[in-house]
């Protein structure tokens, strides 16, 4: 491991700290006759995990010059989105998983009809978050305006939530590669775009620039996903941490089983240095984001 | 029956027919491999109803000078929220209906996943409808803010969904008067403060005017559900279309439980009183919206 590497992640585990200070300020105060849905949010909400999408966001903002607190509402509730989609995904009526991440599921905790709640409330409570900037910073509600648009839109039906209905409605069958290039690029790929965009959104950033990121973390998303489906079949389970060969087991469709390995991983290096190759173009640099994307890209768990 | 009281009826309902115009034209077009999630969202929210909450929500922006259809995708944006509660409430792990207004509820059509998704997606769907409004008119992007602000905060936890979540933790339990006035304000009053506050805010009201017009439908909600609990004991099933006598069954504390009948009915009149001496105190008006509220406060089913 490079020095270079070593200093990277010393930087990636403060920044996270630093992210989860600020989740921790934007949760809602436990108290009231409702207190216990404002329990499991924090519950799910402070589970630990990367904490990629605010860490994406935020990086995003500063290449393009941002400066001071207007992103941080919107990174807590990206995160809360992504939660709610982690919290509803576990529900018995959909993957029925009593565990993430070593802990109990929130609707093991709490109940589930509390489970759906909690869901419901982190979802809501996103968008009460982000308007908080139009108090903060009034002079730039409509910048904070097309943020929301933002949000909104690679959360739902046309993002986050399309991809995991199409998802949901194949499990178990075979597709065509145009059906698994919409679920990898809807369900994982739209808050990665959320993220980038809301970040040059409310940096100031040109359209032009904004569609640029939108396309970079488009192919970020779509190599994440490739690398998935590739150390499906070449990693082990120590590395990995869950079984290999799931995919064959579930006879799911990826790029490995349309493509084999070497042809997934030429599609894969192609759509990196496309990816990479884009953000060098725009005229702000952040060195930190190159290696969190390549990080991404060339993860090996 | 006054040929007065004949006629708002008629103009309730041609005011039905042109919110269910505004609320097709802001659905999702049924399109794409994710389709038959907006299928569900159509099925649920054109199923129906009296469509309250953005009538209200119009008549207020009216009464206030408003012109124009800047309060449209509010309008739709707020029953988007109040049906996405609805698809919830009938989930098997929650109220388990399977019948509503003498229709299959939306997971009996669609299946338990897209049900809780279809839920999901109504939210969701509802801040993008709303954030519709910075497209139409960006001059107006702060009013327009604090009214995304209005709808997150009245719909989620410190609204109807705090409300959503008491009522369900106390399901089988007597209650004290103050958790019982909590979900009946959180639970019902909170998305008719949402329509007015809008609607108020949307047509430039003043912040005085504001909290009058939540006051008066925080007045009309806790009315509207002491009738409810009058109903039950005095109405027959024939009138109200549902059992009678179903609070006692379920061991439910009502107002009628807490202070009987007379005394119910009183303090029904004194709140309704105070709601429309609030309402006439200020300077607009709208005789069509004093017969909307009374007309709730005074329902015989």
């Amino acid at each position: 491991m490079s020095s270079e590497m070593m200093d990277y992640k010393t930087i990636r585990d403060e920044k996270v700290v630093e992210i989860e200070k600020i989740l921790t300020a934007y949760l809602p105060k436990e108290e009231g006759f409702q207190k216990i849905i404002m329990e499991a949010m924090a519950y799910s909400l402070m589970a630990g995990g990367k904490r990629l999408r605010p860490m994406l966001m935020k990086e995003t903002y500063e290449m393009f010059g941002g400066e001071g607190d207007l992103i941080e509402p919107f990174m807590a509730a990206q995160e809360m989105i992504h939660t709610y989609s982690l919290v509803h995904d576990d529900l018995p009526a959909m993957d029925d998983d009593d565990l993430r991440r070593g802990r109990k599921t929130t609707h093991v905790v709490y109940g589930e009809d509390m489970g759906i709640l909690a869901g419901d409330a982190l979802l809501n409570f996103a968008f009460e978050t982000a308007a908080k900037a139009f108090d903060m910073y009034p002079e730039k509600s409509l910048e904070i305006g097309k943020a929301i648009q933002i949000l909104g839109k690679k959360a739902g039906i046309y993002g986050m939530l399309g991809g995991q209905v199409v998802d949901v409605k194949e499990t178990g069958h075979q597709v065509e590669k145009d059906v698994l290039d919409f679920i990898y690029a809807y369900k994982t790929g739209a808050l990665l775009e959320s993220c980038m965009m809301i970040g040059a959104t409310l940096a100031g950033a040109k359209p032009e620039e904004i569609a640029i990121v939108e396309q970079i973390a488009a192919k970020v998303g779509l190599a994440f996903q490739i690398q998935d489906d590739i150390l499906d079949v070449t990693s082990t389970a120590e590395v990995l941490g869950k079984p290999i060969h799931s995919d064959e087991k579930n006879e799911k469709t990826t790029y490995v089983t349309l493509f084999g390995v070497e042809e997934a991983t030429r599609i894969e290096e192609e759509v990196s240095h496309e990816a990479i190759g884009l953000l060098r173009s725009l005229p702000g640099e952040n060195a930190y984001l190159e290696w969190l994307l390549n990080s991404l890209i060339h993860r090996k768990k």
